[in-house]
């Protein structure tokens, strides 16, 4: 490190501030705001959704190039490249086991555990089904339910509050670069595991699905930093991608596992890393997540196989499989496209009410349940209502099919339970779930076996015989007294005339309102599961009505409409694009119903998007999240750098004294995480843009390590971050006597000589898409004389938006 | 336009060059290679690998938002950004549809033709079997080949030359920003198609399916400008579009489209432009590009069933189709994967072997076959020489198959020739290639027929006798006589024992080198269906010889390893990850086989790139094609943009004089096609950035409408410049007098203001992501007065590569 000497011109006072000439001050605004808004209300929060919080902060997705990174980089090798290039492969095998490993556990406890809890209530019905006296019944059934689910959300609610949910807007958020605390820790998986677990077996509407995505997001951030930071223990591997833009990477190929192992579906889940997340495609990347997707699927299915006993079999190769669709039996015609983009419409539709619903019930819950006791509360009530409502809808249900005319189709029952159930024997059965052997082709619409030649295994439930007479079961039982997995393969595949349309009509409308009013509650759930439900249940009374009007044609079979019905469904919820649809065509493991899917998948998003935004989007919006989006919106050419950008910033010279870095440091309203270095000489172009440097590469090890010099001069390494990363030690952790602060400090090591800037006459896509890019965090806005007069962050760009009357600009806000 | 006043201190002498500083002058070093090779040497011309070409420009993917620009912008309001929205996803629809036709056309004028001409020669072998004499068989068979060949060359070496090969190379470099000339022309289309036809007709060992990814893009080009330069109409739609941004765009949807026809894979087809081109993913982007795939495969479909007489079937998704294979007979169990491992092995050896030869066979081509002449020539000689292979080794081989046992599995025949062919009655058959109905089952290893309940058609040919008694076919035969599709078809899913490994082992050897032979021949054909006609036939030979070893098991069918081999080998040449393993699951129609066909093509591409790189990148490199790469070679931290920047950089003022401007843009050698603009007030920063303006942008418009004013002063329209687009008029063909030469012209209203620029000190990594990420034509280095020092161009940063002893450079060639 070379000694500058000491300029006597630098005054040791307050900061440099430069580029007065702004018309935004940033600061200010939020002044306003904070007076504006009453203090810590004890029972409403005020809130609306048109507020950008300032409470989050940016992950930096662009390497910070200072002299201690180039340094090592160039002293590495081509040959220890490869060896980092293969340690990449090995950080994504291990991503793929252990979240496949995670999804078996999930899998293997859910089953378990619901089978009794259905097993029990099942043999309590039944009990006083004879004896008289069912409110006993549905008290056990509704005190089961809400006793489980209150665990699942008090561990969530007092543990790890960002475990609630499916996890799916928070790692959209990661990818995007918003950082987001605690949400790739060892902690949020433990409790995301077992909460999921709790919620479903608790019966609630929700799904174990969309929780795997954040879980192998977890997984893959853990394994690839070679530590935990719950667990404080460092493994002392992988140092080298101790760094945002390297965990972005894992992280991808993490969640891509997850939606891998929930759906087996790897390609969906490659395409559902890069649509939610990578901003930059790089085939080695992409190539490297679909090889953890792969294994991750790879060892689910092996491990269930062993599982159930049929090892080698590789039939189940995700948590949800929608059972083999048969595509001679069950192909469409040119004329049903149609139908089927009718069907699109309604699922934007029914997804836009659904959306529309949730949102005011989270607006409601942002302002009045956010106390953890409110919500663990609120679980229970929904737990207890969803157990009463399931309970008096198949009471009331008369629909009972005659068990014969179904178990025709199912000639075999292996598992132990090859007796047909009779009376009230029913618990003594090992498991409730059973496997079936079931004739691969599905009866066709008169209802005749199909030739029974080639058995399939495929995951069925016995049809429960609730309040009906011997030799006939519940129709609303086999959907209402399952998990909804199971509920959706029976809607899929259930031969014709299983269900009574009233059934189903019923079943849509109880179970629409149930999933609504339950996502968003603190519980891990996911949203997939129920979405597709619902649609399945609309769909297939659709098809059933279709049937009718065509005096039972071949063509209208309902287990096809189901399934378009539960694309439209999820569509118009969710509003994925590419990504769901290849994980609707590799769940169904058929490609030839990729073009209906994608029509109906279209036509919901389109008709969904007229009327309101996608539930996650919805949702990263109602937490203010500064998220960007793909673009810049399109009618933003009309403001420049200089109109969006914060100013004045907040500047260090290239030798600054300690003290003004520690205050600088210390002061949260001036500190936007990343501070321009300028010149230090003291002429004319003292402003003049020289580096930056981001807090998180910031030497506060400089100040914890330091010595009593006149210069700081302890030779740091990057080993030093690597090791504070990504949790550095806050500046006020830190004790800086007088004698210290008048120290100097030359930042030339740890600045980026060579940061991203743009002029302050660039239009707002151009500096938008610079940003989006490349994965920045700070973008430096300077003048045709290279000075600083700005600097653009994130929020900067994420306030303006694209609303029903064109642009429109966010508030500030610190909530 | 703001009038400047003349500033007296510009000098109207040569040219603004600053820089000085820099370390390596462009210009000399292009000197000094042009004065070391020998002028136009007639019959050798001298070439290497390590040369990049400075003949190719680079397309501009980042819009130049100058004034012009921004006012138009500025003016579009939302809903007119909606109807913009909507003519996208119409041009997409529009794409799709054409590019299924051309598909269809292909595809039926290819079946018609080559039956003619299989039954052609078919009957006169049976003639002359008879009677002796069979060298004219032989005669007839090698001149019908070779003459269609010499047609089908001709076109393409003397009309278009750039429509030879499979044009996947040309596609990749268009996506990756290198200008082709003519490569998305409507001449280069019929070539391209009509060649295609041609050779797969003349009997070459190529697919059809390659140029499709060709057409589908230069349909796409052509739809989304809204005009034809070939012929010269303007339908003034679609004018938008009119720049390399938007058209980049609709050619990734157009080869998107392209590969889903040809293989009947819209996501595969999706993944492939992503994974080829696009280096900026954006959701709607990718779904519309899917959405073009998928209404290409489905025009394909529903036209190709009309013509096959079955309507609304929806059987044939793409040109090939592997058939079914039917996972629970097919499947495969966790002890063969490291056999499909070992299989990846033997793929990328022979990958390898293949690629080297080529290599050494293109650089010959280079140097001596240069001439269209002898181009032609080549051609015809290969024609004739895989017409004789295929005779002499049908004529040899003793594998006569009875072709009772065969048929047993292909019980009905339909299509107008239900009886077995017998004795020399083949001609008076309609079409050669018929219908089979055929059992859905394949038998099983012990030859056993499949239970025959479930009939599906699927396209087979019946086996020709040829040289075999009376009820017996050859089996060498099915596999030389017949369209390379077909045979790929036949050799998964014949039954086994349908081939004596002797035959399937010469058939391999000869077919290698004759593939090898192929490629790179001056006339239009893909490799992919040589590459799994090679690896089907070594991958069935595998698994016979499995079956041996294991006595008969069931497991070793030779249909599934014919499916591995097909998998290794085409990845062992082409080197493809992700989209390849889903197009070849998409082809299958069967996701079960995703994992061990990931296995196996990762294995033959790891394996493979260890001995030498992929077929089309050597292709590029041996092009001396500027082509960018993911990311910067990994021991490049060490080089900064002052060291790989071009200087002295030719600069202009803000305000110019006319004179100046028409001979810097004449002066080849100083015109790096894009300039940076300075400041005109003459104090000492005068060289600062300000602008920069590329060439295609440039006023030429100016000087052809120019008026005798003192400054140049017409109101200049985004629309001039978009009529003009692409293809500007060369400065040379205006005339500018003396007089005029003394204007003066402003250049603010056509420079782009804020151009992207770096500082000097950037490592080469940063400067190439910057690079890459945002597809940039020019990057300015400036030093840190925002002065420019030089300018980064695509040769700049394509000329380092990673060798096998570290960082090389490559020297630039005008060639």
């Amino acid at each position: 490190m070379t000694h500058f000497p000491f300029s006597p011109q630098l005054t040791s006072s307050s900061f440099l501030r430069i580029g007065q000439l702004s018309n935004v001050d940033l600061n200010e605004d939020i002044r306003e705001l904070e007076t504006e808004l009453p203090r810590q209300h004890p029972n409403e929060i005020p809130h609306n959704e048109k507020l950008l919080s300032l409470k989050y902060e940016s992950l930096d997705y662009d390497n910070s190039e200072n002299q201690l990174f180039l340094e090592e980089e160039r002293r590495i090798n081509h040959t220890a490249f490869r060896t980092v290039e293969i340690k990449r492969w090995v950080i994504c095998a291990m991503i793929g086991i252990l979240t496949g490993l995670v999804a078996c556990f999930i899998d293997i406890v859910v089953e378990n555990l619901a089978g009794l809890k259905y097993r029990v209530v099942k043999g309590n019905i039944d009990k006083f089904t004879e004896k008289g006296g069912l409110s006993f019944s549905l008290l056990l059934w509704a005190t089961l339910n809400a006793s489980v689910v209150m665990v699942g959300s008090v561990i969530v609610a007092f543990i790890e509050p960002v475990a609630a949910g499916s996890g799916i807007p928070q790692i959209k958020c990661y990818l995007n670069g918003v950082k987001i605390p605690h949400v790739v820790r060892l902690k949020t998986l433990v409790i995301k595991v077992c909460g999921v677990i709790l919620s479903v077996v608790g019966g609630l509407a929700v799904g174990k699905e969309g929780p795997m995505i954040h879980s192998g997001a977890v997984i893959a951030a853990g394994i690839s930093q070679g530590r935990s930071t719950s667990l404080k223990r460092d493994f002392k591997i992988f140092e080298y991608f101790r760094r945002d833009t390297e965990k972005r990477d894992f992280v991808s190929a993490g969640a891509a596992a997850g939606v891998s192992a929930a759906f087996g579906a790897p390609v969906g889940g490659v395409l559902f890393s890069l649509e939610e997340g990578a901003s930059f495609w790089n085939q080695f990347l992409t190539w490297r997540i679909f090889f953890a997707s792969m294994i991750s699927t790879f060892t689910l299915n092996s491990v269930l196989s062993v599982y159930h006993g049929n090892a080698w079999d590789l039939s189940s190769p995700g948590l949800i499989n929608f059972g083999r669709f048969d595509n001679e039996k069950m192909g469409y015609t040119i004329q049903e496209i149609p139908i089927f983009i009718f069907m699109g419409v309604v699922g934007g539709i029914l997804g836009a009410l659904f959306n529309a619903l949730n949102y005011w019930l989270t607006m409601f819950r942002i302002r009045y349940i956010h106390r953890p006791c409110l919500q663990v509360v609120e679980a229970m009530l929904v737990a207890a209502v969803t157990a009463t409502v399931g309970f008096v809808m198949i009471y009331c249900s008369r629909d009972c099919q005659p068990i014969q005319g179904s178990t025709v189709a199912y000639p075999l029952q292996v598992g132990g339970a090859g007796e047909r159930p009779s009376g009230v024997g029913g618990e003594t059965r090992p498991c409730w779930v059973l496997w079936h052997w079931t004739s691969r082709s599905v009866p066709s619409a008169a209802g005749r076996p199909g030739s029974p030649d080639l058995p399939l295994v495929i995951l069925s439930s016995l049809p429960p015989q609730l309040f009906c007479a011997d030799g006939e079961y519940n129709s609303m039982a086999t959907a209402f007294f399952n998990t909804p997995e199971k509920s959706v393969v029976n809607l899929f595949h259930d031969p014709p005339g299983s269900y009574n349309p009233m059934t189903l009509g019923m079943f849509t409308l109880m179970y629409f309102f149930l999933a609504c009013w339950t996502y968003g509650l603190t519980v891990s759930a996911g949203v997939f599961i129920p979405s597709l439900l619902i649609g399945a249940a609309w769909g297939r009374l659709f098809g059933i009505s279709l049937s009718y009007l065509t005096k039972g044609s071949i063509w209208a079979d309902p287990g096809k409409y189901a399934l378009m019905g539960a694309a439209a469904q999820l569509g118009g919820i969710v509003r994925m694009t590419l990504s769901l649809t290849v994980i609707m065509m590799e769940a169904t493991g058929n490609v030839t119903y990729g073009f209906p899917i994608m029509l109906v998948l279209m036509t919901a998003k389109i008709v969904g998007d007229y009327f309101v935004e996608g539930l996650y989007d919805m949702h990263i919006q109602l937490q203010s999240v500064p998220f960007l989006h793909w673009e810049a919106p399109v009618t933003s050419h009309s403001l420049t750098a200089r109109e969006v950008m914060s100013a004045p910033v907040t500047c260090l010279r290239r030798i600054e004294r300690v003290g003004t870095v520690v205050d600088i440091l210390s002061d949260t309203s001036s500190n936007h995480n990343g501070f321009p270095v300028v010149e230090s000489n003291p002429d004319a172009s003292a402003c003049r843009c020289c580096g930056m440097v981001p807090d998180s590469l910031f030497p506060h090890q400089v100040f914890v390590e330091r010595a009593n010099l006149s210069l700081v001069q302890r030779r740091l390494k990057l080993k030093d971050f690597r090791d504070a990363y990504p949790r550095f030690p806050p500046i006020q952790s830190i004790h800086v006597s007088q004698d210290e602060r008048e120290c100097m400090i030359d930042l030339s090591e740890f600045m980026n000589p060579s940061p991203y800037t743009v002029p302050q006459e660039a239009s707002l896509p151009r500096v938008f898409k610079l940003f989006r890019a490349l994965g920045l965090r700070h973008l430096v806005v300077v003048d045709n004389r290279n000075e600083v007069v700005g600097m653009v962050t994130r929020k900067d760009l994420a306030r303006y938006r694209l609303g029903k009357e064109g642009l429109e600009e966010l508030s500030l806000a610190q909530t």
